[in-house]
């Protein structure tokens, strides 16, 4: 029988992915997926047929791809990051179990731009971390806006997805000014652009700083903790409360 | 020059590493790790020297693979799941820019428990979460309590780490018992054991349930948020506040 993989590719270079990813990919007849990340992988995949659907279309590229393994196909819906991040593989098994029950669903796994953000800015994340999008498209802003301020409060350390875009290029600076009423302006912050692509870059700020930094959509943006520190240029977090020798 | 890698591994089992992890570890002279680790690579990469020390042993362990490169020797530090999220990156940053700050050090990425485990769960992290871990060993067990009451108010999802221990069998039912001052006892739950290696399994759980259930320190605990579904079997959590078709 005909089976259906969602693979998370990893923030965008071939060597980002996993073996595994690799290998489905490598197996499947049909790869789906938006058309910025079939480009990511057509070179590597030159054999395989390739479908994609424009963004915002996910149900549409969900049932396109359960279409083509009805047909006795083996499909890869991609994503970039990993699926279960922001990402299609909760509608896919929705969809699946809802219009296409005898399809086995397999979800692999990859690494999302927190991780890989993360690794090029130093270490933010050693401790405990929210993960918050801003965009505003599926979920009420006073939600969002609870989240930021329960993650500030908390002190724990955030991954904002999506901190802008032409509508939203004012949220970034809205959820710094949620964050700096519980901690300092000089809370240690960062952004990474382009990551594991060509021109990646990462900048490290004060939460002061960044409050006042325009970012585009392509950007990840880390808030570190209340002890997180600049070593040598990069954010790191301590792993916990008393000290790095405990 | 010699140079430094800390390189998370992925959850276990050699196809859930990333190419790149791979390909670092090929090139290295010397991998040093956790034994456990260690004994979970060793098979793929038999002509490497290895080097450990035992578990909270970690400043040594880090300054023996700095000691490695210093010699002149290609090195790479090696952690499980993602070496920026409760890993050795930050200890690695901190220790090569304080004792051996000539040593490059680059951080590759790996897929942690979080992302790996919801794939196998289904999709509990489809929309904005926080990871936390439930160890007091380094941090202040009030802090811990802060931010579980701050996840669970907000309405995000839940990744548990180190739900348990000898020591700690009862702090799981307390952090459940946090989240149900917040959230229905219906809410779903999930735990996954031994992610990516032999014995991997899944259970899904109302709240109340997982508040009575003993689960041990190899297992990764999941808490939805208060839209998260139970569908065909497994945690799925829509991708916002307005309906899968929006």
């Amino acid at each position: 029988m005909s089976k259906m993989y969602v693979v998370g590719i990893g923030p965008g270079g071939y060597e980002y992915m996993t073996i595994k990813a690799a290998n489905v990919l490598k197996e499947v007849d049909v790869i789906v997926g938006y058309t910025v990340y079939i480009d990511l992988v057509k070179d590597q995949f030159p054999d395989k047929e390739f479908l994609s659907t424009p963004m915002r279309k996910e149900v549409d590229r969900c049932r396109l791809a359960f279409e083509e393994a009805a047909k006795g196909k083996n499909v890869a819906m991609i994503c970039s990051g990993d699926a279960g991040v922001y990402g299609m593989s909760g509608l896919m098994l929705t969809i699946g179990a809802e219009e296409f029950p005898d399809i086995p669903v397999e979800i692999v796994s990859g690494v999302t731009a927190t991780l890989s953000g993360a690794s090029v800015l130093g270490a933010p994340l050693i401790h405990d971390f929210a993960v918050i999008s801003l965009s505003d498209l599926l979920t009420p802003w006073e939600v969002i806006v609870k989240r930021i301020e329960a993650a500030a409060e908390s002190d724990m350390a955030i991954c904002f997805y999506n901190p802008s875009s032409k509508k939203r290029h004012d949220y970034l600076q809205k959820a710094c000014d949620i964050i700096l009423k519980h901690r300092s302006p000089e809370n240690v912050c960062g952004t990474v652009e382009n990551i594991g692509r060509e021109g990646e870059s990462f900048k490290v700020y004060t939460l002061k700083e960044l409050r006042d930094t325009q970012v585009d959509m392509f950007t990840t943006v880390f808030v570190g903790n209340s002890k997180t520190q600049v070593i040598n240029g990069r954010m790191v977090t301590p792993r916990g409360y008393r000290g790095v020798e405990d």
